[in-house]
């Protein structure tokens, strides 16, 4: 029997028991309007932890330091965040820095520094201001209800905050798993991504937690598509605290299921929402394409056509141009045979067996026309799906990232 | 003793001895002034003939069908091209109405359809117009100074056309070798690329051909980026018919070494040009990767940078945000130690050892400004370089692009 995922109101990172969170605006952004630039996450518990990280050869000490203190010791307690520097290209201060902002950290939470992780987000090439860490980290009040708190210390471009929480049952258990992200640019497939932080109070067992968290950026972070370009800071981590009561979890049974459905939903959610967001875009694309050879390959040439720039235009100017569609699955280079693929937007079929077909050319363009935009590829060549998503782009990206130090 | 490599004036793909072409225009694409959409290159001597194709799934059935041609024969002698229609995904009959296009061509000119390449580029999923490839093939009139007049007829989004010659003496026998080229848009590295056709009059043994072939496109069209899209229809021919008397040129000697140096040097010329007119773009960018441990991390990190979208915005804004390139040239995910990256706008240094130096920021904002902006990296762990071009990102691409459909 399957056990069911349900949502849970307001949802945030801090909805699974035991965990606590705060931020507060210290000056490193500039001011605005319930602006925040440090961030704060706690379990007086200690944590399993989980990560994945960004895969670009140049990468913020931060990630290095996190890399090592979640491969050491798997008994987190804190993670630090800060936004608007991303501590990254400032030589060996970076690291320094990264380290000093761990011990401000522990020492004001009463944990120790090697197991308190930490991330940056924001400009490259400037040095993180310490004098603000020393000022403000230690003025950070942490509650059960300051998820939204940590959410908003987090973003950058951001238009929004992005956090969701979903709960299931257990032998009478309710076990929580919630979470944040950000994340507007730099955003591209085949990476290890941008900020994201999931909790739970499911006890899990170490191993078995990196691989659902794995399994699960597999099919969400990694999956989606701004600009392209990929960020020297990308993490996610999925922190697992026990604090609900439940026997421990670590895979091969229906609450191992559940909670591997959990965290999809979560990981999903968070992913969808930075695509949502993308700088400048004013929809949400959703790509999938079915009936592929392979798993890798649907999800590949998924995420092809969620970061094609001709797609992404073709969207935003509401032209059902399926000769992008096709280019950009094809790009991917996964074999196919053309004469098989049908191709619809929004459930509209406009290609069949590979050839255009007549269709009302208006309810199209009325479809694309809507927030969210779906193209759905059948490759008919085998039976494995991916999906993959987007933003329209438009001038406003351009407009913004060429005005804009980031 | 290196043979020199002069540059021909007014040089174009009928340069070479022994080539004729001319254009028509049928009504494929909206008249204008000057308009051509109908072009052929012509040797009454067979031609020897090297081609690099499209590696997109979705491939246009004139590449499929040149792939065989190059493969089986390689006694060309003349090349049907038309723009405004790409006859690609548009079923069994694309194969059909290529191959009657080479049938057409090969009567009109007295060869034999198995001797005869077609390329299609413009629309995607729309059948080729063969009544009008029937009226307007046989009126085509070939002559020696018709190159021109076939850069006109291959041009799609283009602005201008891209044609150049260049010539080298080998034993007081004048070799030439002249290109031309087309592409604006769905340009990017990694591919077997655009349309571009190369003519000689050397001798070249055909095996050695496309081998310099390959090479050649490796350092030039497989450097570029418009927008990171790679087209159905990508073509790339070298075709040599020994008209100009010379010996058999096959490798290993200077006159190969000088062979070698025209070839490329085209393939460049024509690649920048392609980069220059990319849609939308103000400027070219010229990216260079110095000191890597090998020529393929060298080019690789280039061409990331030349492609990357914020890299584009920010040279579009004038912004001497060198955290978007290190981030572009990380993302390559080549081996590099950030410590020991310098960093350089139109020569002037901006970045050493990793890290942001004092430098005059109006100089730089200055140089961004100018036609071309050339960005440097070294990487100083070896002793490989490399180099990629692109143009930067601006709202005309994306009006462009979602307000046509191409």
């Amino acid at each position: 029997m399957t056990i069911p995922i349900a949502s849970v109101p307001n949802g945030t990172v801090t909805s699974a028991k035991g965990f606590s969170a705060g931020g507060i605006f210290a000056g490193i952004k500039t001011p605005g309007v319930d602006k925040k630039d440090i961030g704060l996450l706690y379990s007086e518990r200690a944590c399993a932890v989980a990560g994945t990280f960004s895969q670009n050869s140049v990468i913020s000490p931060t990630v290095t330091l996190d890399k090592e203190r979640v491969g050491v010791d798997k008994k987190v307690h804190a993670v630090v965040v800060n936004s608007g520097c991303a501590n990254t290209a400032v030589g060996e201060q970076g690291m320094i820095d990264a380290k000093e902002m761990t011990d401000i950290t522990a020492a004001h939470l009463g944990v120790t520094s090697a197991h308190t992780l930490v991330s940056s987000t924001g400009v490259i090439g400037v040095e993180i201001p310490m004098a603000l860490m020393r000022e403000y980290i230690p003025q950070i009040k942490v509650s059960e209800d300051g998820g939204g708190e940590f959410a908003k210390a987090i973003l950058t471009t951001d238009k929004r905050t992005k956090e969701i929480a979903v709960s299931f049952d257990v032998d009478g258990v309710t076990h929580t798993v919630g979470g944040v992200s950000k994340g507007s640019g730099m955003i591209h497939p085949n990476m290890a991504t941008m900020l994201a932080y999931v909790a739970t109070d499911a006890d899990v067992e170490p191993g078995y937690l990196q691989k659902v968290l794995s399994e699960s950026v597999k099919l969400s972070f990694n999956q989606i598509d701004v600009d392209g370009d990929q960020s020297t800071n990308d993490t996610v981590l999925l922190l697992a605290n026990g604090a609900a009561g439940g026997s421990t979890i670590s895979g091969g049974d229906e609450a191992s299921a559940a909670f591997e459905a959990a965290v999809l939903q979560v990981c999903q959610y968070l992913a969808i929402e930075i695509a949502r967001d993308g700088e400048g875009g004013t929809k949400l694309i959703e790509v999938t394409v079915n009936s592929a050879h392979t798993e890798e390959d649907a999800l590949k040439a998924s995420r092809s056509c969620a970061a094609s720039m001709l797609v992404k235009t073709a969207v935003y100017g509401r032209d059902p141009n399926w000769g992008r569609i096709f280019m950009a699955v094809g790009k991917s280079e996964i074999p196919l045979d053309e004469s098989k693929i049908d191709c619809y937007i929004n459930d509209i079929q406009i290609v069949a067996e590979g050839k255009a077909i007549s269709y009302n050319v208006q309810s199209v363009v009325s479809a694309l026309a809507g927030d969210e935009v779906r193209l759905r590829v059948d490759l008919n060549v085998g039976s494995a799906s991916g999906v993959a998503w987007g933003c329209d782009l438009t001038e406003e990206y351009v407009v913004f990232n060429s005005a804009y130090t980031t």
